[in-house]
Protein backbone atom coordinates (compact mmCIF):
# COMPACT_ATOMS: atom_id res chain seq x y z
CA UNK A 1 0.00 0.00 0.00
CA UNK A 2 1.65 3.26 -0.91
CA UNK A 3 1.82 5.99 1.75
CA UNK A 4 -1.30 8.34 0.80
CA UNK A 5 -3.98 4.90 0.97
CA UNK A 6 -1.95 4.05 4.31
CA UNK A 7 -2.49 7.08 6.09
CA UNK A 8 -5.86 7.84 5.22
CA UNK A 9 -6.58 3.71 6.58
CA UNK A 10 -4.41 5.45 9.68
CA UNK A 11 -6.32 8.32 10.12
CA UNK A 12 -9.37 6.76 10.36
CA UNK A 13 -8.24 4.32 12.75
CA UNK A 14 -6.57 7.11 14.82
CA UNK A 15 -9.85 8.63 15.05
CA UNK A 16 -12.10 5.30 15.93
CA UNK A 17 -9.09 5.02 18.93
CA UNK A 18 -9.96 8.67 20.19
CA UNK A 19 -13.49 8.05 19.98
CA UNK A 20 -13.05 4.62 21.97
CA UNK A 21 -10.81 6.71 24.25
CA UNK A 22 -12.62 9.83 25.06
CA UNK A 23 -15.65 8.11 27.18
CA UNK A 24 -13.45 6.82 29.66
CA UNK A 25 -11.20 9.10 32.19
CA UNK A 26 -8.30 11.02 31.10
CA UNK A 27 -6.46 13.21 33.00
CA UNK A 28 -6.08 17.04 31.68
CA UNK A 29 -2.81 19.16 32.01
CA UNK A 30 -1.41 22.57 31.27
CA UNK A 31 1.86 23.04 29.11
CA UNK A 32 3.08 26.47 28.33
CA UNK A 33 0.37 27.79 30.26
CA UNK A 34 -3.01 27.54 32.32
CA UNK A 35 -4.77 27.41 28.84
CA UNK A 36 -2.52 25.21 26.93
CA UNK A 37 -4.18 22.17 27.67
CA UNK A 38 -3.03 18.36 27.19
CA UNK A 39 -4.75 15.38 27.97
CA UNK A 40 -4.35 11.41 28.09
CA UNK A 41 -6.11 11.28 24.60
CA UNK A 42 -3.74 13.67 22.78
CA UNK A 43 -0.59 11.48 24.48
CA UNK A 44 -1.84 8.33 23.24
CA UNK A 45 -3.26 9.50 19.81
CA UNK A 46 -0.19 10.56 19.19
CA UNK A 47 1.70 7.27 20.36
CA UNK A 48 -0.62 5.03 18.15
CA UNK A 49 0.26 6.96 14.99
CA UNK A 50 4.06 6.65 15.97
CA UNK A 51 4.22 3.07 16.45
CA UNK A 52 1.53 2.35 13.53
CA UNK A 53 3.70 4.42 10.91
CA UNK A 54 7.02 2.94 12.12
CA UNK A 55 5.70 -0.85 11.92
CA UNK A 56 5.01 0.08 8.41
CA UNK A 57 7.61 2.30 7.16
CA UNK A 58 11.11 2.09 9.87
CA UNK A 59 12.64 4.44 8.35
CA UNK A 60 10.42 7.36 8.04
CA UNK A 61 10.31 10.01 10.73
CA UNK A 62 7.97 11.54 12.71
CA UNK A 63 7.08 14.99 14.18
CA UNK A 64 4.11 15.29 16.78
CA UNK A 65 2.81 18.10 18.70
CA UNK A 66 3.42 15.70 21.84
CA UNK A 67 7.11 15.80 21.54
CA UNK A 68 7.76 13.01 18.47
CA UNK A 69 10.73 14.02 16.56
CA UNK A 70 11.85 17.27 18.84
CA UNK A 71 15.32 16.78 18.04
CA UNK A 72 14.61 17.17 13.97
CA UNK A 73 16.76 19.64 12.23
CA UNK A 74 16.20 18.42 8.88
CA UNK A 75 13.49 17.67 6.00
CA UNK A 76 15.45 14.84 4.28
CA UNK A 77 13.68 11.93 3.10
CA UNK A 78 9.43 11.16 4.39
CA UNK A 79 8.58 12.94 7.47
CA UNK A 80 4.86 13.00 8.80
CA UNK A 81 3.83 15.87 10.74
CA UNK A 82 0.97 15.01 12.82
CA UNK A 83 -1.27 16.74 15.14
CA UNK A 84 -2.86 13.72 17.11
CA UNK A 85 -5.61 16.31 18.50
CA UNK A 86 -6.04 19.85 17.16
CA UNK A 87 -8.36 21.94 19.40
CA UNK A 88 -7.63 20.15 22.43
CA UNK A 89 -9.85 23.11 24.36
CA UNK A 90 -12.76 21.86 22.31
CA UNK A 91 -12.03 18.05 22.98
CA UNK A 92 -12.00 18.66 26.68
CA UNK A 93 -14.79 21.34 26.88
CA UNK A 94 -16.98 20.54 23.58
CA UNK A 95 -16.30 16.99 23.44
CA UNK A 96 -16.52 17.60 19.51
CA UNK A 97 -15.20 20.38 17.11
CA UNK A 98 -11.59 18.47 16.99
CA UNK A 99 -9.66 16.83 14.66
CA UNK A 100 -6.05 14.73 13.55
CA UNK A 101 -3.71 16.43 10.79
CA UNK A 102 -1.47 14.67 9.15
CA UNK A 103 0.84 16.33 6.55
CA UNK A 104 3.50 13.99 4.80
CA UNK A 105 6.63 15.91 3.00
CA UNK A 106 9.31 13.93 1.05
CA UNK A 107 12.75 15.86 1.20
CA UNK A 108 10.88 18.87 1.98
CA UNK A 109 8.23 18.59 -0.92
CA UNK A 110 4.76 17.97 -0.15
CA UNK A 111 3.76 14.95 -0.95
CA UNK A 112 -0.07 14.36 0.74
CA UNK A 113 -2.34 15.78 4.29
CA UNK A 114 -5.28 14.64 6.00
CA UNK A 115 -7.50 16.23 7.94
CA UNK A 116 -9.89 13.76 10.16
CA UNK A 117 -13.08 15.48 11.91
CA UNK A 118 -13.41 12.12 14.03
CA UNK A 119 -17.04 12.87 15.81
CA UNK A 120 -18.53 14.00 12.29
CA UNK A 121 -16.25 11.22 10.78
CA UNK A 122 -15.45 13.80 7.53
CA UNK A 123 -12.06 12.88 6.44
CA UNK A 124 -10.42 15.77 3.91
CA UNK A 125 -7.30 14.52 2.11
CA UNK A 126 -5.36 15.43 -0.76
CA UNK A 127 -2.64 13.83 -2.68
CA UNK A 128 -0.47 16.86 -4.41
CA UNK A 129 -1.27 17.67 -7.75
CA UNK A 130 -4.38 15.21 -7.72
CA UNK A 131 -6.98 17.44 -6.52
CA UNK A 132 -8.74 17.34 -2.79
CA UNK A 133 -11.55 15.54 -1.37
CA UNK A 134 -13.86 15.18 1.36
CA UNK A 135 -14.69 11.59 2.19
CA UNK A 136 -15.30 10.51 -1.68
CA UNK A 137 -16.32 13.73 -3.13
CA UNK A 138 -14.26 16.21 -4.75
CA UNK A 139 -13.58 19.57 -2.98
CA UNK A 140 -14.51 22.87 -5.72
CA UNK A 141 -11.44 25.32 -6.41
CA UNK A 142 -11.39 28.11 -4.80
CA UNK A 143 -13.37 30.97 -5.49
CA UNK A 144 -12.37 34.60 -5.78
CA UNK A 145 -13.62 37.43 -3.56
CA UNK A 146 -12.77 40.25 -1.51
CA UNK A 147 -12.34 40.27 2.46
CA UNK A 148 -15.33 43.11 2.26
CA UNK A 149 -17.80 40.00 0.96
CA UNK A 150 -16.10 37.27 3.18
CA UNK A 151 -16.01 35.51 6.69
CA UNK A 152 -12.38 35.01 8.13
CA UNK A 153 -11.30 33.05 10.98
CA UNK A 154 -9.28 34.00 13.80
CA UNK A 155 -8.59 33.78 17.20
CA UNK A 156 -9.89 36.82 19.09
CA UNK A 157 -8.14 36.74 21.96
CA UNK A 158 -4.32 35.68 20.71
CA UNK A 159 -4.67 39.35 18.38
CA UNK A 160 -4.90 41.04 21.54
CA UNK A 161 -0.87 42.07 21.94
CA UNK A 162 -0.17 45.97 21.24
CA UNK A 163 2.08 44.64 18.49
CA UNK A 164 -0.77 42.74 16.52
CA UNK A 165 -4.06 44.30 17.11
CA UNK A 166 -4.00 47.42 14.67
CA UNK A 167 -3.52 45.28 11.67
CA UNK A 168 -5.78 41.98 13.23
CA UNK A 169 -8.41 44.72 14.15
CA UNK A 170 -8.59 46.71 10.75
CA UNK A 171 -8.54 43.29 8.96
CA UNK A 172 -11.98 42.10 10.90
CA UNK A 173 -13.67 45.63 10.70
CA UNK A 174 -12.86 45.50 6.79
CA UNK A 175 -14.56 41.98 7.11
CA UNK A 176 -18.14 40.71 6.18
CA UNK A 177 -17.69 38.57 9.77
CA UNK A 178 -15.42 36.59 11.89
CA UNK A 179 -16.11 33.63 12.94
CA UNK A 180 -13.58 30.90 15.60
CA UNK A 181 -13.48 28.13 15.89
CA UNK A 182 -10.98 26.90 17.70
CA UNK A 183 -9.36 24.58 15.29
CA UNK A 184 -7.00 25.57 12.75
CA UNK A 185 -7.52 22.60 11.11
CA UNK A 186 -10.92 22.30 11.36
CA UNK A 187 -11.16 25.79 9.81
CA UNK A 188 -8.36 24.79 7.01
CA UNK A 189 -11.58 22.05 6.05
CA UNK A 190 -14.33 25.09 6.25
CA UNK A 191 -12.21 26.82 4.08
CA UNK A 192 -11.73 24.04 2.02
CA UNK A 193 -15.52 23.32 1.64
CA UNK A 194 -15.34 27.53 0.69
CA UNK A 195 -17.64 28.29 4.06
CA UNK A 196 -14.52 30.57 5.22
CA UNK A 197 -12.67 33.00 2.94
CA UNK A 198 -9.19 33.09 4.39
CA UNK A 199 -7.90 32.30 7.87
CA UNK A 200 -5.36 33.80 9.94
CA UNK A 201 -3.38 33.14 12.92
CA UNK A 202 -0.43 35.01 14.68
CA UNK A 203 1.56 31.64 15.91
CA UNK A 204 1.30 28.10 14.43
CA UNK A 205 3.27 25.09 14.54
CA UNK A 206 3.46 23.03 11.41
CA UNK A 207 1.51 20.28 12.64
CA UNK A 208 -1.66 23.12 13.34
CA UNK A 209 -1.23 23.76 9.64
CA UNK A 210 0.89 21.07 7.47
CA UNK A 211 -1.92 18.73 6.67
CA UNK A 212 -4.55 21.70 5.76
CA UNK A 213 -2.16 23.42 3.40
CA UNK A 214 -1.32 20.74 1.53
CA UNK A 215 -5.41 19.98 0.56
CA UNK A 216 -6.31 24.04 0.59
CA UNK A 217 -3.30 24.71 -1.27
CA UNK A 218 -5.02 21.55 -3.89
CA UNK A 219 -7.81 23.91 -4.67
CA UNK A 220 -6.58 27.01 -5.36
CA UNK A 221 -5.88 28.87 -1.74
CA UNK A 222 -2.34 30.80 -0.75
CA UNK A 223 -0.85 29.82 2.25
CA UNK A 224 1.98 32.10 3.24
CA UNK A 225 3.18 34.15 6.71
CA UNK A 226 2.20 37.39 7.10
CA UNK A 227 5.26 38.86 4.87
CA UNK A 228 3.70 36.70 1.74
CA UNK A 229 6.77 33.89 2.35
CA UNK A 230 6.32 30.07 2.29
CA UNK A 231 5.82 28.35 5.62
CA UNK A 232 8.41 26.23 7.13
CA UNK A 233 8.04 22.57 8.21
CA UNK A 234 10.65 23.15 11.17
CA UNK A 235 9.77 25.88 13.62
CA UNK A 236 6.57 28.29 14.01
CA UNK A 237 5.06 30.83 11.93
CA UNK A 238 1.88 33.28 10.98
CA UNK A 239 -0.32 31.71 8.59
CA UNK A 240 -1.82 33.85 6.33
CA UNK A 241 -4.66 31.30 4.00
CA UNK A 242 -7.38 31.99 1.70
CA UNK A 243 -8.31 32.23 -1.77
CA UNK A 244 -5.91 34.67 -4.06
CA UNK A 245 -7.76 37.69 -4.00
CA UNK A 246 -8.43 37.76 0.02
CA UNK A 247 -5.34 36.48 0.20
CA UNK A 248 -3.91 40.14 -0.99
CA UNK A 249 -6.43 41.86 0.50
CA UNK A 250 -5.10 40.61 3.61
CA UNK A 251 -1.03 40.84 2.92
CA UNK A 252 -2.19 44.49 1.84
CA UNK A 253 -2.63 45.41 5.51
CA UNK A 254 0.42 44.40 7.13
CA UNK A 255 2.45 45.99 4.53
CA UNK A 256 3.62 48.96 6.33
CA UNK A 257 3.08 47.66 9.74
CA UNK A 258 6.63 47.93 11.02
CA UNK A 259 5.58 47.12 14.55
CA UNK A 260 4.00 43.96 13.97
CA UNK A 261 6.86 42.61 11.57
CA UNK A 262 9.62 43.40 13.95
CA UNK A 263 7.43 41.54 16.77
CA UNK A 264 6.76 38.16 14.37
CA UNK A 265 10.13 38.05 13.29
CA UNK A 266 11.43 38.13 16.73
CA UNK A 267 8.52 36.34 18.07
CA UNK A 268 9.53 33.55 15.34
CA UNK A 269 12.89 33.64 15.20
CA UNK A 270 13.12 35.07 11.78
CA UNK B 1 -53.10 20.74 21.20
CA UNK B 2 -51.32 23.49 23.24
CA UNK B 3 -48.91 25.93 22.55
CA UNK B 4 -45.91 24.22 23.42
CA UNK B 5 -46.34 20.80 21.30
CA UNK B 6 -47.73 22.97 18.34
CA UNK B 7 -44.67 25.26 18.66
CA UNK B 8 -42.67 22.01 18.45
CA UNK B 9 -44.21 20.99 15.50
CA UNK B 10 -44.47 23.86 13.54
CA UNK B 11 -40.44 24.56 14.25
CA UNK B 12 -39.71 21.34 12.59
CA UNK B 13 -42.23 22.09 10.16
CA UNK B 14 -40.52 25.52 8.96
CA UNK B 15 -37.02 24.09 9.20
CA UNK B 16 -38.14 21.39 6.61
CA UNK B 17 -39.36 24.38 4.54
CA UNK B 18 -35.90 25.89 4.40
CA UNK B 19 -34.13 22.64 3.86
CA UNK B 20 -36.36 22.16 0.64
CA UNK B 21 -36.21 25.97 -0.26
CA UNK B 22 -32.81 26.53 0.47
CA UNK B 23 -31.89 23.70 -2.77
CA UNK B 24 -33.59 26.35 -4.96
CA UNK B 25 -32.14 29.97 -5.96
CA UNK B 26 -33.06 32.69 -3.92
CA UNK B 27 -32.33 36.42 -3.79
CA UNK B 28 -30.01 38.07 -1.20
CA UNK B 29 -30.45 41.32 -0.12
CA UNK B 30 -28.86 43.72 2.69
CA UNK B 31 -30.50 45.50 4.79
CA UNK B 32 -29.10 48.73 7.30
CA UNK B 33 -25.54 47.29 5.95
CA UNK B 34 -23.55 45.40 3.45
CA UNK B 35 -22.99 42.81 5.68
CA UNK B 36 -26.47 42.43 7.36
CA UNK B 37 -28.16 40.01 4.92
CA UNK B 38 -31.63 39.31 4.16
CA UNK B 39 -32.64 36.35 1.72
CA UNK B 40 -35.88 35.19 0.37
CA UNK B 41 -36.19 32.27 2.49
CA UNK B 42 -35.66 34.37 5.94
CA UNK B 43 -38.80 36.36 4.81
CA UNK B 44 -41.31 33.65 3.22
CA UNK B 45 -40.38 31.38 6.01
CA UNK B 46 -41.37 34.05 8.86
CA UNK B 47 -44.46 34.02 6.79
CA UNK B 48 -45.04 30.28 6.71
CA UNK B 49 -44.51 30.31 10.95
CA UNK B 50 -47.00 33.59 10.66
CA UNK B 51 -49.41 31.86 8.66
CA UNK B 52 -49.17 28.26 10.71
CA UNK B 53 -49.60 30.46 14.22
CA UNK B 54 -52.37 32.93 12.76
CA UNK B 55 -54.37 29.99 11.10
CA UNK B 56 -54.05 27.94 14.70
CA UNK B 57 -53.93 30.73 17.10
CA UNK B 58 -55.95 33.77 15.51
CA UNK B 59 -55.82 36.13 18.55
CA UNK B 60 -51.93 35.47 19.48
CA UNK B 61 -49.73 38.10 18.02
CA UNK B 62 -45.90 37.46 16.31
CA UNK B 63 -43.30 39.67 16.45
CA UNK B 64 -40.71 38.58 13.83
CA UNK B 65 -37.02 39.86 12.64
CA UNK B 66 -38.33 40.29 9.19
CA UNK B 67 -40.80 42.85 9.91
CA UNK B 68 -43.78 40.82 11.45
CA UNK B 69 -45.46 42.90 14.82
CA UNK B 70 -43.37 45.88 14.10
CA UNK B 71 -45.97 48.18 15.78
CA UNK B 72 -46.39 46.01 18.74
CA UNK B 73 -45.63 48.35 21.74
CA UNK B 74 -47.12 46.21 24.65
CA UNK B 75 -47.03 42.58 25.94
CA UNK B 76 -50.34 41.51 26.99
CA UNK B 77 -51.69 38.03 25.32
CA UNK B 78 -49.88 35.76 24.05
CA UNK B 79 -46.65 36.86 21.89
CA UNK B 80 -44.76 34.65 19.73
CA UNK B 81 -41.29 36.07 18.90
CA UNK B 82 -39.74 34.44 16.15
CA UNK B 83 -36.19 34.49 14.14
CA UNK B 84 -37.18 32.45 10.91
CA UNK B 85 -32.84 32.18 10.24
CA UNK B 86 -30.55 33.30 13.07
CA UNK B 87 -27.10 33.49 11.42
CA UNK B 88 -28.05 34.17 7.86
CA UNK B 89 -24.79 35.16 7.09
CA UNK B 90 -23.76 31.06 7.94
CA UNK B 91 -27.08 30.49 5.87
CA UNK B 92 -25.70 32.24 2.51
CA UNK B 93 -22.14 31.29 3.14
CA UNK B 94 -22.50 27.82 5.03
CA UNK B 95 -25.12 26.03 4.00
CA UNK B 96 -25.15 25.32 7.84
CA UNK B 97 -24.90 26.44 11.04
CA UNK B 98 -28.34 28.80 11.33
CA UNK B 99 -31.39 28.19 13.40
CA UNK B 100 -34.82 28.87 13.79
CA UNK B 101 -35.80 30.45 17.00
CA UNK B 102 -38.86 31.07 18.72
CA UNK B 103 -40.01 32.63 22.50
CA UNK B 104 -43.62 32.46 23.10
CA UNK B 105 -44.58 35.14 26.13
CA UNK B 106 -48.16 34.87 27.60
CA UNK B 107 -48.34 38.82 29.33
CA UNK B 108 -45.10 39.30 29.31
CA UNK B 109 -44.23 36.22 31.06
CA UNK B 110 -42.10 33.37 29.43
CA UNK B 111 -44.31 30.19 28.15
CA UNK B 112 -41.58 28.40 26.17
CA UNK B 113 -38.42 28.82 24.11
CA UNK B 114 -37.80 26.30 21.00
CA UNK B 115 -34.63 26.16 18.56
CA UNK B 116 -34.09 24.02 15.84
CA UNK B 117 -30.43 23.60 14.13
CA UNK B 118 -32.70 23.00 10.73
CA UNK B 119 -29.08 21.04 8.92
CA UNK B 120 -28.58 18.89 12.41
CA UNK B 121 -32.22 18.36 12.86
CA UNK B 122 -31.50 19.39 16.43
CA UNK B 123 -34.46 20.66 18.46
CA UNK B 124 -33.58 21.99 21.53
CA UNK B 125 -36.90 23.05 23.89
CA UNK B 126 -38.31 24.53 27.06
CA UNK B 127 -41.36 24.52 28.56
CA UNK B 128 -41.01 27.27 31.37
CA UNK B 129 -40.55 25.71 35.08
CA UNK B 130 -40.62 22.20 33.39
CA UNK B 131 -36.93 21.73 32.30
CA UNK B 132 -35.12 21.85 28.48
CA UNK B 133 -34.80 19.09 26.23
CA UNK B 134 -32.40 18.22 22.88
CA UNK B 135 -34.94 16.10 21.08
CA UNK B 136 -35.95 13.63 23.55
CA UNK B 137 -32.99 13.88 26.08
CA UNK B 138 -32.89 16.43 29.16
CA UNK B 139 -29.74 18.60 29.38
CA UNK B 140 -28.16 18.81 32.41
CA UNK B 141 -28.23 21.71 34.97
CA UNK B 142 -25.53 24.27 34.63
CA UNK B 143 -22.11 23.84 36.06
CA UNK B 144 -20.18 26.50 37.75
CA UNK B 145 -17.05 27.68 36.56
CA UNK B 146 -14.61 30.83 36.70
CA UNK B 147 -14.07 33.24 33.48
CA UNK B 148 -10.38 32.13 33.60
CA UNK B 149 -11.14 28.13 32.80
CA UNK B 150 -13.97 28.89 30.78
CA UNK B 151 -14.37 29.09 26.68
CA UNK B 152 -16.53 32.07 25.85
CA UNK B 153 -18.61 32.92 22.50
CA UNK B 154 -18.84 36.56 21.39
CA UNK B 155 -18.81 38.37 17.75
CA UNK B 156 -15.26 40.00 17.43
CA UNK B 157 -16.21 42.39 14.69
CA UNK B 158 -19.07 43.35 16.86
CA UNK B 159 -16.65 44.60 19.84
CA UNK B 160 -14.44 46.83 18.08
CA UNK B 161 -15.96 50.33 18.81
CA UNK B 162 -13.79 52.38 21.13
CA UNK B 163 -16.79 52.66 23.60
CA UNK B 164 -16.75 48.73 23.95
CA UNK B 165 -13.43 47.35 23.04
CA UNK B 166 -12.39 47.79 26.99
CA UNK B 167 -14.24 45.54 28.99
CA UNK B 168 -14.72 43.11 26.01
CA UNK B 169 -11.06 42.62 25.46
CA UNK B 170 -10.39 42.13 29.30
CA UNK B 171 -13.23 39.81 29.70
CA UNK B 172 -11.36 37.67 26.31
CA UNK B 173 -7.86 37.96 27.95
CA UNK B 174 -9.18 36.86 30.96
CA UNK B 175 -10.95 34.10 29.37
CA UNK B 176 -9.25 30.14 28.38
CA UNK B 177 -10.27 30.93 25.08
CA UNK B 178 -13.08 32.95 22.76
CA UNK B 179 -15.43 31.26 20.20
CA UNK B 180 -17.28 33.04 17.66
CA UNK B 181 -20.23 30.76 15.69
CA UNK B 182 -22.43 33.68 13.89
CA UNK B 183 -25.66 32.85 15.25
CA UNK B 184 -26.87 34.05 18.55
CA UNK B 185 -29.34 31.20 19.08
CA UNK B 186 -26.64 27.93 18.38
CA UNK B 187 -24.31 29.60 20.63
CA UNK B 188 -27.32 29.75 23.70
CA UNK B 189 -27.98 25.89 22.52
CA UNK B 190 -23.99 25.45 22.71
CA UNK B 191 -24.73 27.25 26.40
CA UNK B 192 -27.41 25.14 27.05
CA UNK B 193 -25.14 21.83 26.12
CA UNK B 194 -21.86 23.26 28.59
CA UNK B 195 -20.10 23.46 25.02
CA UNK B 196 -19.48 27.22 26.02
CA UNK B 197 -19.96 28.96 29.01
CA UNK B 198 -20.95 32.43 28.27
CA UNK B 199 -21.67 34.29 25.19
CA UNK B 200 -21.63 38.20 25.31
CA UNK B 201 -23.33 40.25 22.82
CA UNK B 202 -23.25 44.09 22.76
CA UNK B 203 -26.80 44.32 21.03
CA UNK B 204 -29.16 41.98 20.41
CA UNK B 205 -32.92 41.84 19.44
CA UNK B 206 -35.25 39.91 21.44
CA UNK B 207 -35.73 37.07 18.47
CA UNK B 208 -31.92 36.54 18.93
CA UNK B 209 -32.10 35.62 22.78
CA UNK B 210 -35.73 35.01 23.93
CA UNK B 211 -36.09 31.25 22.90
CA UNK B 212 -32.33 30.59 23.99
CA UNK B 213 -32.75 32.98 27.34
CA UNK B 214 -35.62 30.57 28.43
CA UNK B 215 -34.37 27.04 27.36
CA UNK B 216 -30.98 28.21 29.21
CA UNK B 217 -32.71 29.80 32.17
CA UNK B 218 -34.57 26.20 32.84
CA UNK B 219 -31.15 25.30 33.41
CA UNK B 220 -29.68 27.32 35.72
CA UNK B 221 -28.30 29.99 33.44
CA UNK B 222 -28.35 33.30 34.11
CA UNK B 223 -28.90 36.11 30.94
CA UNK B 224 -29.45 39.80 31.71
CA UNK B 225 -27.91 43.04 29.91
CA UNK B 226 -24.34 44.70 30.81
CA UNK B 227 -25.99 46.11 34.11
CA UNK B 228 -27.20 42.61 34.88
CA UNK B 229 -30.99 44.34 34.31
CA UNK B 230 -33.75 41.68 32.75
CA UNK B 231 -34.35 41.61 29.08
CA UNK B 232 -36.53 43.44 27.23
CA UNK B 233 -38.76 41.59 24.97
CA UNK B 234 -39.64 44.54 22.95
CA UNK B 235 -36.21 46.51 21.79
CA UNK B 236 -32.75 45.89 21.66
CA UNK B 237 -30.58 45.24 24.41
CA UNK B 238 -26.74 43.45 25.22
CA UNK B 239 -26.68 40.23 26.86
CA UNK B 240 -24.74 38.60 28.76
CA UNK B 241 -25.58 34.62 29.55
CA UNK B 242 -23.81 31.87 31.43
CA UNK B 243 -23.75 30.07 34.41
CA UNK B 244 -24.00 31.85 37.68
CA UNK B 245 -20.58 32.34 38.17
CA UNK B 246 -19.05 33.35 34.96
CA UNK B 247 -22.18 35.89 34.62
CA UNK B 248 -20.70 38.02 37.67
CA UNK B 249 -17.31 37.25 36.85
CA UNK B 250 -17.85 39.44 33.81
CA UNK B 251 -20.75 41.99 35.26
CA UNK B 252 -17.84 42.96 37.38
CA UNK B 253 -15.69 44.10 34.06
CA UNK B 254 -18.32 46.22 33.21
CA UNK B 255 -19.07 47.77 36.60
CA UNK B 256 -16.60 50.67 36.42
CA UNK B 257 -16.36 51.29 32.65
CA UNK B 258 -18.51 54.36 32.60
CA UNK B 259 -18.05 55.18 28.88
CA UNK B 260 -19.59 51.78 27.83
CA UNK B 261 -22.46 52.42 30.59
CA UNK B 262 -23.00 56.08 28.43
CA UNK B 263 -22.36 54.47 25.09
CA UNK B 264 -24.98 51.44 25.95
CA UNK B 265 -27.26 53.45 26.96
CA UNK B 266 -27.72 55.76 24.23
CA UNK B 267 -27.76 52.99 21.93
CA UNK B 268 -30.34 50.92 23.13
CA UNK B 269 -32.24 54.33 23.78
CA UNK B 270 -32.24 53.63 27.74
Amino acid sequence: MDIYNFGKELIVKAGQFVETRMTKEFKVDSKSNPNDLVTDVDKETEQFLYTEIQEKFPDHRIIGEEGHGENITDTKGVIWIVDPIDGTLNFVHQGENFAISIGVFIDGEPYCGLIYDCMKRDLYHAKYKQGAFLNDQPLAHAKNEPLSKSLIATNPKRILREATKDSFFNIMAASRSVRSYGSAALEFAMLAKGQIAALLFIKLHPWDYTGGQIITGELGYKTTDIHGNELPLLGTTSVISGNPEIHLDILEFFKNDKTLHDFHDDFHNL
